[in-house]
């Protein structure tokens, strides 16, 4: 889906690679950009995995082409208020000691991981343990974007079970969910989470190769990879970092609808921890004569409105960035005072289907307006 | 324990008999009596097992000595607030899967379960699955009465792990806890069954028949039993039912320290459900003059206080009884203007040492006093 032929350590055959440090950094800068304001800050997971490929270990990156179809493979991610994951670090076991008990159930080695969703730290965590087990990361992620609850994937959107739930915390408890529905997962496992301390690592949704092609949302790992790369090229040369987003989004096949919604600094921030999640709200004036721009965000930002017009909507992406640096700020480190640009980015057509919606568009938060395209509300080509 | 020679169902050479209806109704009794105002009422699940017994199933009743040493057994009971309980009956198979699944876990079927409380309606509650499962009930518990609390269990006091916690809802959800330590089962399933609406089925602290012979509090459902026989036999020959149950208290092996601490009205109720338990306390005033009596509670009856000074304490049992005919009234069912006895009993040694009452002794519930035996409070011989 992106570009990869200039990197060296690239198999022209597989289209496998081991990625190299850079790649993870501008992974972690892209996957923050593509989280929408969620998946937590990825700096101490970004350490997690520099640490490792410095102690020599490595991290395979494979195209979900490549994955045989009877394989197990596994999505991983944290689950819980991001404000938490701040202050609580992992020990280190918690996403291992899933996996373990995941290949105990099924019988079988997993083959392979990858992201539930491609977010900030969440969209990183998954290298950790593919450094770590020494098993190959997928470029492919559950949701195309970060959503803040259990159901809100693809796999559940087009009829996947999320069983078994694997539930594991840093002082040791291993909890399997076998769930009624789907739906339940959210509610059950929400307030483990909370029991937990505020989060918990989650493997859900394990399923064969053969499942995860015909549902993942591919080749959002080396698209993460891409936006970092541009944004950080950019920097180097002095160019505008938001030029380089925004051309890097338009190169790819399914987020080339882009562009700059707001710029300019919060003067009001409201922000609590509530029912295991991050939720509220945040008030931008606009330099010069441009308004006022305000954002509800549960974990992700969900809604921006400019002047009270709706100027983007979930499921499409809003992400704050740092007006100087494109440097992105995921919801929990939002505060009064900063400077910020609003980048709003269309989601892939099979985020948009009305399957898709009633499970993660405006409704399912609350929202009382029907979905729009962004790039159509905003008038972009 | 107690005298059951004159039952013509018993098997002279194992102890084991097949209960009657009449059984399970004086074991109804006798349970909500053990239960120190906790377990809930049996109303429910007494019409459970009477329909099954007159649908021609067997509940057998077995001693714990003829349970073979390397059986699997296991404690079954119902955990939540039991004024939800009131409103929110089980689907009836909770149970029977949670026996299934820790089945498969264990890859040994069950031989025989158990009341992991003797109190109300979950003293009663194994019964049913018995019934259905055609396996045996054994004359134990692992409380000696009901608590509150998960790791309130004779088998954590002495050393047993809880692990695998099996929690299943009305819904179909199954969750599959491996706790770290055991007191962590509390936290993480107390807020399950906040989240399956305020009440689940458990099963916990399985293990073999060699294990439950070490640490089971025996012969507690044949108390209960006697417990309820003599009150119902009181009441239909027109002698004092009180003066029958602790007739029939004192002619137990470890419950024999019985007396009625106070005999009076409720003048105030103040309970709530709250963290998933029904918690409160309540006055009552005496009938002449004889005082205040004011006891509170967290789902079972805790302290007990005559006039502003301590007669009883947990772990020894607490319970309010009505006044003209003994039936039991758990702290659910409690209401204003009810006429009411209360009796204490105390508890047996194993639930007395230093390491239970670290466990279950006032301390555990935030109670300053330092247990005191009732007897002693109270000065009975």
């Amino acid at each position: 889906m992106t570009d990869m032929k200039d990197d060296q350590s690239q198999n022209a055959e597989t289209g496998a690679r081991h990625l190299t440090v850079e790649d993870v950094r501008d992974m972690a800068l892209g996957a923050a950009f593509l989280g929408s304001g969620g998946g937590g800050a990825p700096d101490t997971t970004l350490l997690q995995i520099e640490a490792a490929l410095a102690a020599g270990r490595r991290v395979k990156l494979i195209d979900l082409a490549d994955v045989p179809d009877d394989a197990l493979v596994a999505p991983c991610a944290w689950m819980g208020a991001p404000t938490v994951s701040e202050e609580k670090l992992p020990n280190g076991q918690e996403a291992a000691r899933g996996l373990a008990r995941l290949e105990e159930i099924k019988g079988q080695k997993v083959f392979a991981i990858f992201p539930m969703e491609i977010g900030g730290s969440n969209g990183l965590s998954p290298l950790v343990i593919a450094a770590e087990r020494d098993i190959p990361v997928i470029d492919c992620d559950g949701m195309g974007r970060a959503f803040p609850e259990a159901q809100m994937v693809v796999f559940n959107v087009y009829g996947c079970s999320a069983n078994p739930v694997i539930v594991t915390d840093e002082k040791g408890n291993c909890v399997i969910l076998e769930v009624a529905w789907n739906a339940e997962e959210e509610r059950i496992a929400r307030v483990l989470s909370i029991a937990m301390g505020g989060s918990c690592h989650v493997i859900d949704y394990a399923g064969s190769g053969y499942q995860m092609k015909q549902h993942a949302v591919r080749g959002t790992v080396s698209l993460a990879i891409a936006i970092g790369r541009a944004i950080r090229a950019a920097r180097r040369a002095g160019r505008d970092p938001f030029a380089a987003l925004i051309d890097a989004l338009r190169q790819s096949s399914y987020y080339r609808h882009a562009g700059i919604l707001f710029d300019g600094k919060i003067v009001d921030l409201d922000r609590n921890t509530e029912g295991g999640f991050a939720v509220g709200r945040v008030t931008l004036e606009g330099f010069g004569a441009s308004g006022r721009m305000t954002v509800e965000f549960q974990n992700e930002n969900l809604v921006a409105r400019r002047d009270g017009e709706i100027v983007g909507l979930v499921p499409d992406i809003l992400t704050f960035l740092d007006s100087e640096t494109a440097e992105p700020v995921t919801t929990e480190r939002l505060r009064y005072g900063q400077r910020l640009k609003l980048v709003g980015v269309g989601v892939p057509p099979l985020l948009r289907s009305a399957e898709a919606l009633a499970v993660f568009g405006p409704q399912a938060f609350g929202i009382a307006h029907q979905y729009r395209p962004i790039e159509e509300i905003n008038g972009w080509k």
